[in-house]
């Protein structure tokens, strides 16, 4: 791996990965200072989970003219985000934080608080964590399924590398590294790039996936993933591609009409854990998923694409590290909406059995 | 309440509600048959969840041109999906319900299947519950938001009613009435109207209240609900109106950049508990609600609006019904999207402070 740390003018750390060694110096000679604000964990006593008021990213970039992109390369004309000539991958703190700095929360601290009197309504923590942002390419009109599967290994080694640093900081409990593609996403910066969230508590989704592993091993004495990628791989209906390191599958549960996860056949809870021919043949399935996805329809597919990773909390037990891809398309011009169902109540219909879209993603990897 | 069932030519049963008594006949002429498919729940074993999968609904009306509307009153010329030349408020069985018929859902149905040896992938059962279909008025191109008082106070009865109706079915454990409003959120039908979902088990919003009232009741001795309610009324700063009845607040956890919940100041579990005088306040209220929501952006709000009603298997529990209303607006041309963060993990990031947005909405009333 290549890395080299540098600072940026307003103190946020940047790290560039770069596909071969080189040497960079880097200086950002802009007059800038970090937004002020911060963001305020809340209590959700209803559903006994946080929510983050971030009041500062209201204002943050919007959808900004090509010209004035933030995440491409800075040029003697313009300075961006990123103060080099060129690079490969970099990864920055977000200037625009939903999370950020200390202290750590205590896992028990909302119970604690009402156990001690606080109102249910007032159970707040500052935001701690952190946000980066990740770009995967210079160039500014290209998508991550158009990169070259050498480029897709740099990723995977700025994503484990990042992953480590966060969880070894102690307000960051659980790390999350994603990409939102497409404007039927609210993508509001078009340069490739996807994010790193450092949360400091397991997140719900999480949560409940800890507690069915738990139930799992109670009830069958297995590994709810083991058992999962097993069937998967037997029943073969869904399964869409695979290698030697890998399986991508669309769930039998897919509540998405595009539903994709890609798990590996070694259990390891996080991206640190992969070994390098692990990073590799993940990169290789990756790219032919991604391009499965851009060839599903009349256009490019809009997707959230990222990695479940064991929290530190979740020591003991089961969990297995995977990539979720999901895409709001149904059709051509039908996007699914999270209505009453899906928003107020929590129940997902798909109209797309998963068997049928999986039958489409194989044959979507034959026509190349 | 006015109450006249009939049935669809293709067997549906539809109910007309309307202000004022009168004798209606219906004749319902059309050609017509339910179309084929039904659904099925499939269990993710990763959430302990159950996953509607509904592939007939993939080809449901889309968005289609005024004079086709389905939900306009029948003429000579035109025969729609009902079968009068007008009506108040009315409420049909879908033609593409996501759920219909039974059998019930046992409660542990997939617990004993996993314990049973049944893989953890094809945990399945039928698509078993109700979906209906409420018209809010005959007027093709008007809102909820600009009816009148009298009108709302029959919708409130329909739903009532029909509540009602839905939980005396075996097969229905819990009842969500909703409307979702604006092309933003997907509406594909624009005449005014709302739905009403019977499903057949508790739903994972309404589990995880269910849970957390549990827990406070444990921790404190008290509802969580009546906390609640007490503690935004002392502190006042985020509440919006109310009346001798009801409170309609922004809740300090608020996870939407406009959330609104009304609650009955009485301790009540579902919509048919409430009496006459309650009816007639919350139609009042949320007519005010509705009208502030609509004054807030530089056009109409798009939002989604449900009533969270206990489950009929959750009795034992602390449970008070309730109203909430959210929109994904957060300016007048930006909307939240549910990107990674929400959809991948579940957190919710809120750019709006609720205490920021109750005082917009205390605003906007004073405008009338």
């Amino acid at each position: 791996m290549n890395r080299t740390q540098a600072t940026l003018a307003d103190g946020r750390e940047i790290f560039f990965y770069d596909d071969v060694a080189r040497t960079r110096q880097v200086h950002d000679t802009r007059d800038i200072s970090r937004p002020g604000g911060g963001s305020e964990l809340r209590w959700d006593a209803y559903l006994g989970e946080w929510v983050a008021v971030a009041a500062a990213r209201q204002n943050r970039t919007h959808k900004p003219a090509t010209n004035d992109c933030p995440l491409c390369p800075s040029t003697e004309e313009r300075a961006t985000e990123i103060p080099q000539p060129d690079y490969d991958v970099v990864v920055f703190e977000n200037r625009f934080p939903s999370l950020a700095g200390g202290p750590a929360l205590p896992p028990d601290f909302a119970k604690a608080a009402i156990a001690a009197g606080e109102d249910l309504t007032t159970v707040r923590h500052p935001g701690a964590g952190r946000c980066e942002v990740v770009c995967f390419t210079p160039e500014h009109t290209t998508s991550l399924a158009q990169l070259d599967v050498r480029r897709l290994r740099t990723v995977v080694d700025a994503w484990a590398d990042r992953t480590a640093a966060l969880l070894a900081m102690p307000e960051v409990d659980q790390v999350y590294c994603f990409e939102n593609r497409g404007e039927e996403i609210g993508v509001t910066l078009h340069h490739p790039h996807g994010q790193i969230y450092g949360y400091p508590f397991p997140t719900p989704r999480t949560s409940r996936m800890l507690e069915q592993a738990r139930v799992t091993r109670e009830a069958t004495g297995e590994d709810l993933f083991a058992r999962t990628l097993a069937a998967e791989r037997a029943a073969g209906q869904r399964v869409i591609a695979d290698n030697e390191h890998w399986t991508a599958f669309v769930p039998s549960w897919a509540r998405w009409p595009v539903e994709i996860h890609l798990m590996p056949h070694r259990s390891v809870r996080t991206l640190p854990e992969l070994t390098d021919d692990e990073r590799d043949a993940f990169a290789a399935l990756y790219l032919d998923v991604l391009q499965r996805g851009d060839r599903l329809f009349a256009t490019p597919l809009p997707y959230i694409s990222g990695w479940q990773q064991a929290p530190a909390s979740a020591e003991g037990t089961d969990f297995r590290l995977h990539l979720q891809l999901f895409s709001i398309r149904r059709a051509d011009t039908k996007l699914k909406y999270l209505a009453g169902s899906e928003s107020g109540v929590g129940v997902f219909i798909n109209d797309i059995p998963p068997e049928q879209m999986a039958q489409r993603l194989r044959e979507a990897g034959e026509t190349r």
